[in-house]
């Protein structure tokens, strides 16, 4: 429940936009599999800010590995991965649990919580909590090989050209939302389970973890909805399951049918604006002027392409251990 | 796992579609809620068959209480409901092995169990299951009060006048597909957790188990993608959350916050059409012309929104006692 | 949570003494398992009354597979098993709320549930729940073959010679506890974790869901506390693990280590006696004398062997699934 | 599952011996507690080595809150609590995997992990892990307040006199196993399920992942065994539930019954011992001579009662928030 996600390859996560540190322990990974610190920096380095677009907060995000890997390789023990908070700035955010920042959980944080939430940064509601999910996202990519996972920004603002999306609501003080399609390759065939555990159950799940996810469609999605179903069948083309087209994004009856899986997500714009709102200041009792200010993405969707990917391949570790299609020994 | 879903109302679903019984058992209901069968029947009727657009099929659908009720109120034991299956027609089913039909789970069932499974009427995969999740649902609905749940289909075939939609697709011998939007109304502020039980998380994870569901989106969902953060941040206007606009659905960062929760999901046309299909005959291997017939949905959207409430308040029944928002003892 | 056990084999149990039927859903077994209801019968004649020293309640205890089973054998989707409850005499159980029996769960479970629980024969306390701890033990003695499990009765009232032990104590309207041992062989090397699922934390927390069980002891147990290290270690005196000698009970750090599963469970005397007990009548709120009656085993212990059994073996399976030891399609 | 355990209040452990860090991430604390590193020292303390019995490893055993916790007060969200390792000795270690110590987990672990697992001082098998306990029982302890744990060792050696035992021991190179008895006072009633969360269920899973425990006994336990039903019914004295003799431990039918929770445990000898050992030389594949040495406990029951108190109390936490027996909000 809750800070924890899995049940064969099950991650814990923990941590503050602000704290010391933030990670993610991880059980259930099989022994034997190599791993360094190293094999982290590719996908933490795609979901770094600093390009057009994204925060110039800096960190290093440098992983630490502190516990289940021995001499280079997993030891079937759990694995906790440490990341550090370095160029936090907390002196802006005090303010916040008496005028909540509109979009934000400052709001339902405070209220869930009883104010004792920790509101730098957004606390445990940060986006730098996906930090421990792209680290267990590196590891399960490499249990669940050769399958693939790949996840790109597809329309930022409601157009494809997204540099120029992006151009515009910088100059206009704006955030912009976008779309992230995924797809995934080489999956086994059977993976999931009718009632309750469907692969659109697991992924949907773990999707929405992500913060400022606000919908997701398998396969032909919501156009499914206006489709006829002689034209939304896919056929099967051969003994494998391989289908002409693949409406079902590659799930029938919640199962693997041996078709890529393909998905896509929208992404609201960020919350933060580098404009001034009206809303509630809940010392005063009235409607206030809030300018949040702070160093924010204008497009936060350019930065869940990897964190996508984390997330689905987590969710295969998970039912690929548990339909034995990897092996607990990796030798 | 699998046939379980929820943590602290949590049900297990079993049966198939064509066997004596299916049902459910229910583990953490309160002791002290008025329970009787006829409390049953009205979400029942709703889901049932027999309308313009749905199969002939003709099931009583009388739920039995099997346990957990006592004087006329549940004892705070598991509680199980079992349905029977009186107007099965099986003999329309051993080929599916040989010659899967397009849409279904029967090629993925087969695989996954290694031709065991029971392949009459979908067996385990059956739109029929449902009925579990209606029962789960009617004392879920219970004991979330005030808290309601409503959902309507909102077009089907991608127009919004239902009725003709239905009528073109029986004309054609076709299936369409259809949205269906649900709210919920006065739901205790602060339910969900940020990872990974967001309230999209588990929404979403327990929609997904409805045959036929292939997207869901929350509050401005996929419009979210091309609007401005000026426009879609929702400002807060009273000191118990209420906003302006309900963009965020009734969820800010993945908890509840006091608004209307508000989602739509599409649902795909029946897979089962009146028309010849094209698909591969794995005993000869070669591409082949399939005819399902049978007695079939034209729009299996049209039974949706009563399973998709029910699940609905089988997730805030979960999150509502997590949140001791239900007390364990109704009195 | 609660009425679930399990993760891989998963068990989930329902019903009451009086209920019209009792029984278990079992979730995650394997497909392709031959299982007919008559598999169940050996187990269930071990299980019942009518010996001496075991109450005369007669119940035909008939097993009725309602689903997950296809052809003669297991589908791969939830199994659930009902049994009929025939013989249930319940005008003797309207006072157990005013004048709740000693050693009972009555006071309990008047308590927990706010009065509204089922008191009639104990309601869901009941020994007649361990039925479906059976059922599901026959489908885990099957998948976890050939390792096999057979607990019997060491001691009675304090005596090997139990026969006498029970003629003693229906003598004197009294009851008796009792002692029984498990032992399971040819048992796969590394099972079970170092935190928290070790193979004791497992076998304890089934075994303790069985009535009346008060002890557990693994190999050695209470005497190891006695001993010294130099005579309490096992040398391994063979490459496959095998121990001279057996004090550890066959686990090392929470892991099966190839050797055989030893372990001891103290069963309490029946709490229902032919005896006149003073205890607290709620009503008048003074103590009082209370004559139980009805009809009760003597020796309950005697009725424990086939469900400790049992839960041992849906242990098993759940670690044999986990470790892919039992593969998912029993071909 | 394996490294985790509790639903409501949910703990997560890792770490090695000999690692760098080792820690615990504790889900579901409620909001509100105060809680400082000082909090923590006094528990730790009570585990330490040092005392005549006890290891000279000198450890400085400082705890780290890294989330969590701000401004003195929990704050609803996942704390990770790290410990570091300061005196590691590896040096020793390396040879273990082809001589395995006898008793030790050194054989199952290097099978169980395919010969990946960290061998160093045990690994993730390590006593030293149980500090992870201690941290989420200090916190544990503070919630549950006014119930109240102590446990405390009462025989070891068979003897009642511990210091003459250990002396003894010392002189003979050897080790010595030992009793601990653990008492919990203020037990709200009704806490604990009948299946298959039995207090008794609970507490013992727990109890068994402390290293080196083979037995529990609640109550009279093993006694019960050779006791008359006469003799071991507790009676109601009083509307609260009190008793007036205690064999049930405070546990009916697997609920608290308002009575003192009382169990024992026996803990076995240390499997490192200053003597010369037989036993398997893998490599070599003979029966061989093998000497330890290291710095070892000689009673490692000695350590155990904090270990014990530690466990109770994250089971009490669990259970009495499932039961709204604490608040999820402490103002």
């Amino acid at each position: 429940m809750s800070n924890i996600f899995g049940e064969f390859f099950q991650i814990s996560i923990f941590g503050e936009s602000h704290g010391e540190n933030l990670g993610v322990v991880i059980g259930g990974c099989p022994s034997g599999i190599g791993l360094s610190e190293d094999d982290f920096l590719k996908d933490i380095e795609r979901r770094k800010s600093g390009n057009p677009g994204t925060t110039p907060r800096k960190e290093e995000d440098k992983p630490k590995i502190v516990s289940g890997v021995y001499k280079g390789k997993t030891t079937g023990s759990p694995i906790c991965i440490l990341f550090e908070n370095t160029d936090a700035n907390s002196s802006d955010y005090d303010k916040l649990k008496e005028f909540p920042r509109p979009g934000h959980a400052d709001f339902v944080a405070m209220k869930k919580y009883g104010g004792f939430n920790d509101p730098r940064g957004g606390g445990h509601f940060s986006g730098r909590l996906t930090l421990g999910l792209i680290a267990a996202g590196v590891i399960a990519k490499k249990i669940i090989r050769p399958l693939n996972i790949s996840a790109n920004v597809t329309q930022a603002g409601g157009i494809a050209d997204i540099n120029k999306a992006i151009e515009t609501a910088i100059k206009e003080n704006d955030s912009i939302g976008g779309i992230v399609e995924c797809v995934a390759k080489n999956i086994p065939l059977g993976l999931g389970e009718p009632f309750f555990d469907s692969v659109e159950s697991l992924i949907s799940h773990a999707v929405f973890s992500i913060p400022a996810i606000k919908a997701i469609e398998f396969g032909s999605g919501f156009s499914s909805a206006s489709m006829k179903g002689s034209k939304h069948n896919d056929s099967i083309i051969s003994a494998d399951g391989k289908t002409h087209t693949n409406n079902a994004g590659g799930i029938n009856g919640g199962i693997t049918n041996g078709n890529p899986l393909i998905f896509r997500v929208a992404v609201k714009p960020t919350s933060s604006i580098q404009k001034i709102q009206t809303t509630l200041n809940l010392k005063t009792g009235t409607a206030d002027k809030l300018f949040v200010g702070g160093r924010h993405d204008v497009c936060i969707a350019l930065r869940v392409p990897v964190v996508l990917e984390s997330v689905t391949a987590i969710v295969f570790a998970d039912l690929m251990l548990k339909e034995q299609k990897i092996k607990r020994i990796n030798k």
